[in-house]
This record gives structure tokens, sequence and C-alpha cells, in this order.
């Protein structure tokens, strides 16, 4: 595949941003990713979205947000995996440009969560969810990630409080990210005195969702000029079932191992090469899962590289490195434009005091439903 | 771009499927154009769809498609331009065989929309509109096509009688196709006596929506032993305002000028050189508009064509050869789909009384919202 590079990023703080339309979210962080690139059009632009028909009424995001990012009649669609949409609109860019058929794309993330009550938020996410055989039931979205979560408890012993570690992270590296959703220091003790929200995940095991939007430009690699050079060294998108229930084992994440290992081996890069990984935290569980599934712990043992604290910025695997989902935020669609977003700044040293000493390859892995859509893109510099 | 072939293809026949499921509707095209293909397996899976959030309350169609129709864990994706989702789902795959990342892909178009009440699916089809500036006035997707026909019947003196050839011919082409929701011959005194659905758009102007899938597997063409090869010689999206309003001539589809432009260049074909049109007439005055952008008829003047009886098989630019979206019927993300798979079985010579004799060359335009997405694609036949 041809080698594309990442010219420019744009980013939206994550928050209610009720006096901001899904328009002018979008826009900030597309507006912002053009001018950081240098560039005031691209030949196309991709979407990644999940809620705008259901939440805003408004379906057709691609001609949608290219007249209003000064790309009108350029090629424009939306690309579409549940919260694993903004990586996938990411890899749908990146094709296009491999194709020969575009020489430069807007991949966009947005997601406008807050015009709804919080019960209508809850049953759109559930479309993420298989509708005829887990939602239909009944079952909310965080009720599945639950069930994961207490079936994975009971096999491989782990305790509530053990899972602490990836929520006091995240929201210890969001500290020092001006565009994260929550801005708040948490401890064990607040951890475990947390609203529950399906039993065992409480409010500090999930992520807030939010309004928020994340872009980036994509060129040839021989087009980019900027130093250094981010560059796409890895990038596969897998499947799982749809529904949980409908796999052999509920606590592997197939679609993870596959899309790592085919990253790992476009990239000629194993997991002990990867300096910081932006996962899927949107549950506590689905951290842990995650760096199971990508070859970074062994079965059951994802909580101990936590508990080991080698998941903290200079720790063996830093995660989460801008807040992650938990603190971030996580405005479903936007989410892994996020992701990738933030692994550029890590690998060109904007990153602050959580700035991960020497970055130079940054592995981002985003999720649609339960684990049923999973893309995996690993960047690295060049100097 | 790398040449493409089109191995396999599959179509359900669009109807009220109340029977069926999405699940089960979307299979079928799916493993009909597989087993045409003679493949058991592809490498990737495009799923083009507009409404099941809102009608089936299920999205992230690319992971809920690949486990059903035996592609558990290869990559899917959805991919949404409103009532263009087909063919912008078979572009991401032409993208994708053509970046050389993937070596085969299915493309799938499907939509379910009888399971909700009427006013359900035209509040959901209003999503292709400008939800800010047009839905938010109350105005139908039929009211703004209806005020696009009422100023071009103003601008170029046509009586609304004079539409009556574009339903006639859809409808007598229909007659041959089993896949087509209508088999009912109409004649102009029929056409004028219909119901008004929006002054001046009657039942006879307007497509019926329906439940409905067709699906197309790609390969690069060097794999592509089957005889004739069907290739794709070009291939374009482009946008234009998604509101019809901010448009300077809301009587001039700007993105099928554009995307016809691009696919004739790419193709090194002119108009003159296209054999069958199957074009996107969800309403007639859409048919007429398609013909003038993409240069078969000067502005004004597409109705021209019809009432010269030029539109017919046999005519100078036969167009919706297989009942079109007036009769064949309009199930919205699938339709895109529907028009590449009739015309691969022009192409292949497989259309009976109404084969375009000697179809060497057909180029298929899907819409999506008021013009505001058009993707062009053409097809030739290689012997």
């Amino acid at each position: 595949m041809r080698k594309i590079a990442i010219l420019g990023i744009g980013q939206t703080k994550v928050g209610e941003h009720w006096e901001k339309s899904l328009r002018e979210i979008g826009g900030e962080a597309a507006f912002a990713a053009m001018q950081d690139a240098g560039v005031e059009k691209v030949d196309a632009l991709f979407v990644g979205n999940m809620l705008s028909p259901l939440i805003s009424g408004q379906n057709q995001l691609g001609a949608f947000f290219a007249d209003w990012v000064g790309l009108w009649g350029q090629e424009a669609v939306k690309v579409e995996a549940a919260c694993g949409s903004g990586a996938a609109a990411f890899r749908a860019g990146l094709m296009a440009v491999a194709s020969g058929d575009v020489e430069s794309a807007l991949a966009l993330g947005v997601e406008k969560m807050t015009d709804k009550a919080g019960r209508d938020v809850t049953a759109a996410l559930a479309t993420a969810a298989d509708a005829d055989y887990e939602a239909e039931q009944g079952i909310s979205f965080v009720g599945i990630n639950a069930l994961v979560m207490r079936r994975y408890m009971y096999e491989f012993g782990w305790k509530h409080e053990d899972f602490a570690p990836f929520s006091i992270n995240a929201h210890a590296n969001a500290m020092h990210n001006p565009f994260a959703r929550l801005h708040e220091k948490i401890t064990v003790e607040k951890f475990e005195k947390s609203s529950m929200v399906a039993t065992p995940i409480n409010l500090l095991d999930a992520s807030p969702i939010g309004d928020g939007a994340a872009a980036a430009v994509i060129v040839p690699a021989e087009k980019a000029a900027r130093q250094p050079r981010v560059v796409v060294a890895g990038s596969a998108s897998a499947t799982d079932t749809i529904a949980v229930h409908s796999r052999k084992d509920p606590l592997f994440l197939q679609a993870a191992y596959r899309s790592a290992k085919r990253a790992y081996d476009m990239a000629g890069l194993p997991p002990s090469e990867i300096d910081l990984f932006e996962l899927h935290d949107a549950f506590s569980i689905m951290a842990a899962l995650s760096l199971e599934a990508s070859g970074f712990a062994e079965r059951g043992q994802g909580v101990r590289l936590a508990l080991d604290n080698e998941i903290g910025v200079g720790g063996r695997i830093p995660i989460c490195t801008r807040g992650g989902l938990k603190a971030r935020g996580h405005p479903v669609g936007a989410t892994g434009m996020y992701q990738i977003v933030e692994i550029v700044q890590q690998l060109r040293g904007e990153c602050g005091k959580t700035q991960v000493d020497g970055a130079k390859t940054g592995m981002a892995q985003n999720i649609g439903g339960s684990g049923a859509t999973i893309l995996t893109h690993i960047l690295t510099k060049e100097v």
C-alpha cells in the first residue's frame, strides 16, 4: 500500500456544547486540521459519525460538511462502524489516497450527543449492539459490557478495585490535555465509592459521552515536507460477531487480535516496539481486554499491567496519554480520530507533562460495539 | 487506479418483505453475488445503507452482515450518503481493492423500509435534506423536489404531461424484470390522473420505496477469468450544497456534471459512447436533470429526449432499462447497487426483451439527497 503521511491535525474540546451545532463542532476540527496542514483544500472528505440520524435528524454528513468546511463540490462520504466510526473514516481516507484516485483527504470524526435526553442517548447507543438479539431483550450497551466484566472478574479472580488504576491513569493524564472533558484527579477511594451504573461497572469505570470532533489531513508520504513526518505504518480492520453471546470466548477480542496482528505485520514491528497505545477504554474492562488481545499482556493479566503501573507515561506501555475515552471523553463517532490526533501530538513531542519520552511509534485501537468492529493503526515518526 | 472487474452480482426482488428481516434481505443478495462469482469468501465487505438506525434500530451494518454472510472476522464497514449510499459503498470497495490492501470485496446495498408507518418513513427520508434549514421548516423530501420540478416547468415551458414518457418507459421495462417491485403498464392518461403527492409531483412521478438489496463481488481485473469480463472504466463522486436553496442554479445538478465528467475522463469515453444509462429517477424531474447534467441533453431539454422516445431500449440513450427507481423500486440505500447489477446484466446480455443490442458500455448515476452527493460509474465489457 502507498505510504501515507498525516500532514495536519485538529480537534475541539470534548464537552456539552449546547451553544454549538453539529456543523460548527465538525467545522472547528476540520478547519483546525487544514490550517495545521497549511492547505485550503483536499480532494476528498471522509466523515466518521454514528448518531447524527438519531440525535440531529441529519444524514449524508459527507455533503453536509463538505460545503461547510470549504470543500464544495469535492467527493465526500460518511463512514459508520458504531463507536469505531472515527478510525473507519480514517482508514477509508487512507484507502482513497492509496488507490491513487485522490491525492489528499480530510478524515473527520464528529459527534453531537448532548442535544437529547439521557434515555434517548442510551437508546441510540444500543443501536451498536444486535437489535434483534441483544437490544430487543432490553439490555443497554453498558449492560452488555457489565456482563463481560463480571465474567472476567470471575474467571481470572480480580476484584473491582483492581480496575481502579485504569481510571486513575486516564484522569491524571487528562489534567494536562486542554481538549479533555474531565479535569479531575481521582483516587482508589473515589473510584470505589462512585455510583453504580450496571453492576459491576460504576461511573468511574465508564467513559463520559460528549460533543466533539477531531480531524486529520492525509497525503501521500512523498508529498509531506513537514518535519517530523508522521506516517501510517500499519492499518487494519477486523470484525467479530455483533452479539457478544455468539462468541466462543466473550473474554477475548478476536477483532482486536486480528487487526493488531495485521497492523504489526504491515508495519514490521512487534508489540514491544510500540511506545504508546491509545486504546478504547469505553469501560475499564475494555482497556484490559485490548491490552491482552493486542499482545501486551497474557490472558486475564491486562489488569496486572495497570496494577504494576506499567500503563503510565514512563511505564512499559503508556495508554490513554491524553486522558483516553475515560477522561478526554467519548463522543462516539469522533473518538477514533481523537486517538489518531493524540498520537500525532505525541510523535511531534507536543504533550508537555504527559509526553512519552522519545516516542517514535504509537498505536491506536478503536472499537465499534462490544468488540464487533475493531480498527488498529500504527503511526511512526520519520525524522 | 488499478483496474477492477465485477466478478458476480446478486439481488432480491424489491417489495414489502414483512416476512423477512434486514439480515435476511441483505444476506439473500450477498449470497447470490458470491455464488454468481464462484467465491465463498472476500477480504472486505462494504455495506451501503441509509435508514437502518432509524427504521430497524440497528447500526454497524458492516460487522452485522459480515458474520451473517459467512465473512466472520473480515474487514467490514458501512458507508452512507443518503440515497447515494449504494454507489458510495461500491466506490469504497473499488478504492479498497485499488489500494492493494485487499484483493477482493463485496459491495452490498440494502434497505428495509416497510417495517414502520409511512409518516415515520417520510420523516426518516427527510434526514437526507438539511435538518437545520430544510427539514426544520417542515418541508418533506418530495416537497423539495416538487419545488424544483415546478421551477423547471416555469423556466423551460414544459407541461406536467410532458414528463409522462419517463414513467411510461420505466414501467414498460419493469414488466420484464422479475426483481422489480411494480409490474404494471401505464399510459399518459393514467399518469395524468394519478393522485397528487406534492404539486406538481404525483404518484406516477415518484418512485416507490421498498425493501431490497443488491450486491457485487469485485476483484482486480487481472484475476477475473470470467467471460465477458465487466470492468469499471470510470468512477467518481462529487457533492453540492445539501440544501437546494443554497445553489446558484437549483435546476442544474453540479455534482452530476462533475462526477460524470470525471468518470468520462477516467474511461476516456464521451457521452455518445454510452450504450445505456441507469439514472436516478427518484422523481421524473430528476431523470430530466440527470440527462442534462451528464451531457445527453441541453439545459431544459431532458424532457425532449423522453418525448422523442430516445430513452427507450433502441433509442439514443436507453434509461431505466430494468424499470429504474420508478418501477423496479427505490429501497434507498440499495438503489445504487441495483443500478450496478442491472448494468452488468445488460453487458452480459441477460436482459431478454429489454436487452440493449450490443451493449458494451453502461453508466450508472446514483444521487444522495436532492443532488447533494452524486456518484457516477461507467462499466465496460471486455471480450
